[in-house]
Order: C-alpha cells, then structure tokens, then sequence
C-alpha cells in the first residue's frame, strides 16, 4: 500500500530537502482542477482542493446565481478523473474530476440567458480579481437584502480560534485556507478548507444549499484570512449579515459590506478586531 | 486638503471601531479594477491595487503571451477612472481606471489568434484558480526552456526579510501581498505589492518588460505568500530559474516547478526553507 492511500484527499506527500540538504517527505496542499457541468454543459473549472466537491459546486452556483431556490439542485453526480496534477493540464481533452449538476431543464430563454450570464460571470468574481468581462457591469449581482443583526464583537473576536480547531489540513500543511459558518451564539455548523479562499467559501455556503438551509439570515462567516470584495459578494449573496476576517479587509470590501448592511469585522482574534462603518 | 490626499495611491482611510467601541480611522488597502486594452480593445478587467499599472499590464501581456518578444510595446498610456469603490460596480459603461497598451498591429491570422487565445487564457491562469475555459487544455502555456541554476539555500532563506523590508503598504495596513526581484547575489531588483498575489508578481516581472530585461534566466522571484501552480507558470514563462516563497506551495506548484527544472523553496525564512525535488 502507498503511503498516501491513507491520506486525505487534500493532501500529498511530496520528497523535500529541509534547507536545501536532508531530504524528507513532506505534505502539501493539494491543488487539482474540477470541472463543474450544468445540465451536460461544461460550465467552469476551477482549480481546487479535493473534498467536498458538491458543496463546492452547490456553492459556487448558488453565488453565481445559477442556482436562486432552496431544493432547486436535482442531482449531483462526481466523476474521478484519470490525470495526475502537473499533466493534466497538457491534455487536450478534460481528464480531471468532474462533477456534473442537474438542474431543472430550461423551459424558458429567460433561464438560457442566466446560464450564459453565469457562464460570464464567474469569471468577474474570481478571487484574485481577474474578470473575464471587458465591462463592469457584470459585476453587478442581485443581491438578497441583509437582515441586520447586532455585531456581539465580544463574541466575534473568539470565532477564529474555533474555526482554527477545525483545520485540520490546515495543521498538516501550514497552507490553506478555511472557511467557517456559525450561528449566532457562536457555535461552528460548517468547516471547510481549501486552497482557494473562495472555494472553501463556496464549500461553506454549498454546505447549506444542499441542506436547503439558505439564504443565512442568521448566521456568521469567518474567513481564515483577508476579506476581499469577492468574500463579501459570496456572503452577501447568501444573505449573511455578518462577516469575520482574520486578515485585513480590502477598500472595495469594506464599501460593498458597509452599503449593504452587513458586520464586517476585521483582523478578528483574541483581544482585537475592527468593525468597519460606513464612511 | 483631504487627509487621504497624502495618502498612497494603494491606500484608504476607513472608519473603524476597534473591538466594537472606539471610533478611530484606519487604513486599508485599495482594492478597484482596472480595464487593461490592447490596441484600443478591451481584453480584461483586473481588480488591484492602484500604482505602477503600466507593469501590471506589461507583466500581464508577458504572462499570457500577448507580449512575447521585449520592445514589443509600443506605448501605455494610463487614464484615472471617475468612479470610486462601492459605486463602480454598478454603472453599465467601464468608468474606472484605465491602461491603453499599443501593440504591433495585427498583419497576420497568427495575431489575430493569439490575441482571442490570450482572451480566454487569462482567464484559465487567475491566481484563484477559477478558470473560464471550459477544457483544462487551455492552460497550456509555452513555456521558455529554464536554464537551471544551483539553489543556495543559505542565500535563499534571507531574502524573505530583504523583500519585507520593502514592502512599505503592508506596514501600513498588514494585509497586502508582495513580490520581489533578485539577482542570484540576493540583491532586490524590485519589489511590488498588491491585494492581489497575481498582480504583485505580474508588476514585478512587468517591470522587466518595461526595461526589455526579459527573459529573466539570471534572476530570482521571492512572493510574500504561498506558492500556487498559477505564480509558478508567470515565473517560467519569464524564464526565472528560482522561486522563493514564505508560504506553502501547492501540489502542482511542486510539480510544474521540479517538471521544469526550477528551484521552488517554500516555507523560506531565516533558518528554514523546504527545497523541492521531482518525485
């Protein structure tokens, strides 16, 4: 039996030399491409983490706005892929995992354009900020209205340290990021990491749209590190109205979260934190 | 006179309460789009930090192979957006921060080509990984021929503090990416930060373009975060023979890297470092 047979999914042994000179074997995060499919269309591929695949489709569909109801998602089917990271990506045709969604079939142009509008989309709500649209306009998400909800910073500042007890790859690897949503009394429902912040939010979110638990009025996310514009996006998609960072907060963040209602608390930990406010 | 009138391009000042009580302002990182066109058409839009947007652009078309050979750029010329934050998300026309990149002029089908294929790859290589290519095959990249060069771990683990020492917006506000160029005696060339990693390394690399230095065969790339296969393929494309990064690298970062014969030492800091072997 391999060594990594008995590993998580996420994870990889690796040969490494410490400082340059004693070689050993050392875990790293794994980094694989997934293609999601709509309807037999191919829709994204997304370079993710292995582990919770549905969610993660569930999820990023849900922020995308292909998916908008609770119970809307009529199967979820994954499929292995054949290539190994580091070759898959010279093949011609796709070979890697893949997970294909069922959707109520489109009876209308109206859900043929959200399709074709997500397809645009996802793009313009990357992480890293690279869209995929010449205009900005697509940016522009319908988004749910947030329910304020009073920020107990008390209470926030003690979140990060218990989505940190959830990160267990995380703990074998010293990188990736995690993702965690709780209620309002501060109790975890939902870890999830990845190696893209917003795939281990999307994880988090897809979570609860395959429970039909959204949208999340009630609820707080924490994010293991800076909250960016598109965190915020996600979040304010599902209607979480409060929202934790361990890391900084970016200026487009802070704008969109202080429009829209919504708690962001920044630099959250032990003894610190920064509640932003509408300038 | 405003107070942010002073301020850095890449910097805002907010309204914060700390702990949730006292009002104080604070400064965060600016995070807004920027439209790069290439011969008067649009190609992207890429949120990042505002400064030094030429090499951001120049980095960019290098990365994707729009720019393929040094001198090709003609002209950039910049122009301010009238948006701000917040508000630029919502207008229909592009009304943000612009950079008009002047090429060679297509004469040829093989232009045209690499044009529309650069329209889609730089999609496929967003640091967060979300590709808008819906076959993986896209990511392909032809990448130059590195020419190997002997990682010396002693000098490799300083340069994390010689890079850190330049990054003056992450002093300001703890949450903005870096990177930086080396030569191989371990003196920093060029430091750029970013909100986004992929921009800061496109910024530095970008800087080389500007100064027709590339391909960069006698340098060394140090990133302020983790190692992601998509840092890895700007710096093999760029020729750069040695990776340092202060995070984690992710599996296929390892593996795109020891493939290649660069030297990827991750986790590097003064009496550490994990240097990668092929498996």
């Amino acid at each position: 039996m391999s060594p990594e047979q008995a590993l998580d999914p996420g994870l990889r042994s690796v040969p490494v030399r410490r400082r340059g000179v004693r070689l050993e074997q050392d875990l790293v995060v794994v980094e694989e491409p997934l293609e999601i499919r709509v309807n037999g269309k191919p829709l994204v591929v997304t370079m993710r983490t292995p582990g919770h695949d549905d969610e993660l489709a569930a999820g990023f569909l849900w922020a995308e706005g292909v998916v908008t109801k609770p119970g809307e998602i009529i199967s979820m089917h994954a499929s292995s892929g054949t290539g190994d990271s580091g070759t898959q990506i010279r093949v011609t045709e796709f070979s890697g995992d893949r997970i294909d969604v069922t959707l109520p079939a489109s009876t209308s142009a109206d859900d043929e354009r959200a399709v074709r509008s997500a397809e645009r989309e996802f793009r313009a709500t990357a992480a890293c900020g690279v869209c995929g649209k010449s205009e900005i306009d697509d940016l522009q998400q319908d988004l749910p209205t947030i329910t304020r909800v009073e920020a107990q910073t008390a209470l926030l500042e003690q979140l990060p340290d218990r989505l940190r007890q959830a990160q267990q790859l995380f703990d074998a690897t010293g990188g990736i990021h995690a993702a965690g949503l709780f209620d309002l009394e501060g109790q975890l429902l939902c870890a999830r990491e990845d190696i893209g912040r917003h795939n281990a939010v999307d994880k988090v979110i897809g979570h609860s749209v395959r429970l039909n638990a959204v949208p999340l009025t009630d609820r707080i996310l924490v994010v293991s590190g800076r909250a960016g514009f598109e965190l915020v996006q996600k979040a304010l998609k599902a209607a979480i109205p409060v929202m934790v960072s361990v890391g900084a907060a970016s200026s487009l963040a802070v704008s969109m979260a202080t429009d829209a209602g919504m708690a962001l608390y920044s630099f959250a930990g032990p003894g610190r934190g920064n509640l932003h406010v509408k300038a």
